[in-house]
């Protein structure tokens, strides 16, 4: 944890959802898991793997900042503290700091799962040979193995400049990105209904070409966990490290 | 206004997001649409029906407070709120207020729309003949003309007992009232993918048979615009009055 915070500018953040959700500290690490969600199969497949240590990206109790005590009663939230207890794992969120690199972790990390490094300046607008929208959300699915997506605007819209911003950083936050930014398209995690995917039904209504692409959330940042493990084998050799994507929890019927 | 609020107990609440958007209080009603989300479509309606009032469930502006000041120099922006000058439209938002009926208005709507009347005792949990999650999802699309519908659990999950919460009310809040009434499958219009998906997700990994339906925001609560243009149509029976469906702006490829 400390090695990867020395690397993060003005760190350490004074405020953060990056603590631990369970372990401590101090404890001799066997093995680390990176992953999007700690979910309780990855959990088992740490302790298969005999490695105590997960670094997910993520929430692990159902919140941002993972309260707890309203969940004290709750026979989910106990089978799971309970698990991580017993087998003695400690579970850090990295998500703010890996956000804060000098190069957005996350957006490397997904820019290199996506195939799109040659058009990479290490910021979130990539300037992609034209293609249709049909054709870069195929691309998409493809590469992120999902079978659907949910989008606004229009199928045979021609695309180059993207606007890539994987995760959910707020409607407001994206819309003031796309004002300055202008793509053809935006690329989101997720966003309610009412904040981005209204914005761009509204743009389209006035007649600009613009469309919007719902990644989901899980699939939009697992490149981050990605490059997390390669990060972990790089500078820390010593210790095993395995990616184990968490995987969509929604599924499309 | 006054006399739909007139009917909510404890009316007027203190704070709520339930204010005009556009137009006065003073200006005379031609005629009223009722809709989801006052989308540029959904106003050229009202323009060519010259109905200068839109009653809304959800924002005008991509935000719940509906702040503008941070949309000051966006053409969307813009260009939305000089059609509302130009043409006289004032907007309400009906939200909190269809919300704290005696009977939650939306509720009562979308069960009218999903056909389940018989099984309503006008609150959440409805206890429907059994079925699959599979059929469930079928019928809530052939009813809601929904093409694609996201899902956490197993489609061939015998069901009974649903917990019925269009809208997003906040993964916690879900949560909460899926321990108190632990129902076979919660119903939500959305949530973001840290809260109830992955609560449901670990709860199914533990064991629990449970499952999510998320149907998309709009389409979850489109009833409650169809009971409010039935409540019009009722109490104020001398001016015309449409419901117009915004339709939902996220579509699936």
């Amino acid at each position: 944890m400390d090695a990867f915070i020395a690397e993060v500018p003005n760190a350490p953040l004074e405020s953060t959802v990056d603590t631990l959700k369970s372990g401590s500290r101090d404890q001799v690490v066997t093995g680390i898991v990176t992953t999007m969600f700690a979910t309780i199969s990855v959990i088992q497949k740490a302790i298969e793997l005999n490695a105590n240590f997960i670094i997910a990206h993520e929430p692990t109790f159902y919140n941002h900042l993972d309260e707890t005590e309203w969940l004290e009663n709750d026979p989910v939230y106990n089978y799971k503290a309970d698990l991580l207890e017993k087998h003695g794992i400690a579970i850090w969120r990295n998500h703010d700091y890996v956000h804060s690199l000098a190069v957005d972790g996350v957006q490397a990390g997904v820019v290199n799962e996506l195939g799109w490094n040659d058009y990479y300046q290490e910021n979130a607008v990539l300037n992609l040979p034209k293609t249709s929208m049909k054709n870069l959300i195929n691309h998409i699915k493809n590469k992120m193995g999902i079978p659907a997506i949910r989008y606004v605007g229009d199928l045979d819209q021609i695309v180059s400049k993207i606007l890539l911003l994987p995760g959910a950083m707020g409607g407001r936050r994206q819309i003031e990105l796309l004002m300055q930014e202008k793509p053809d398209v935006i690329i989101v995690g997720e966003s309610p209904e009412w904040e981005t995917p209204e914005y761009v039904r509204n743009a389209n209504e006035m007649g600009e070409k613009i469309s919007l692409i719902v990644i989901g959330h899980s699939a939009s940042e697992e490149g981050g966990s990605e490059f997390m493990a390669e990060w972990l084998r790089k500078n820390i050799p010593e210790v095993n490290v395995v990616h184990f994507p968490s995987g969509n929890s929604l599924h499309v019927f």
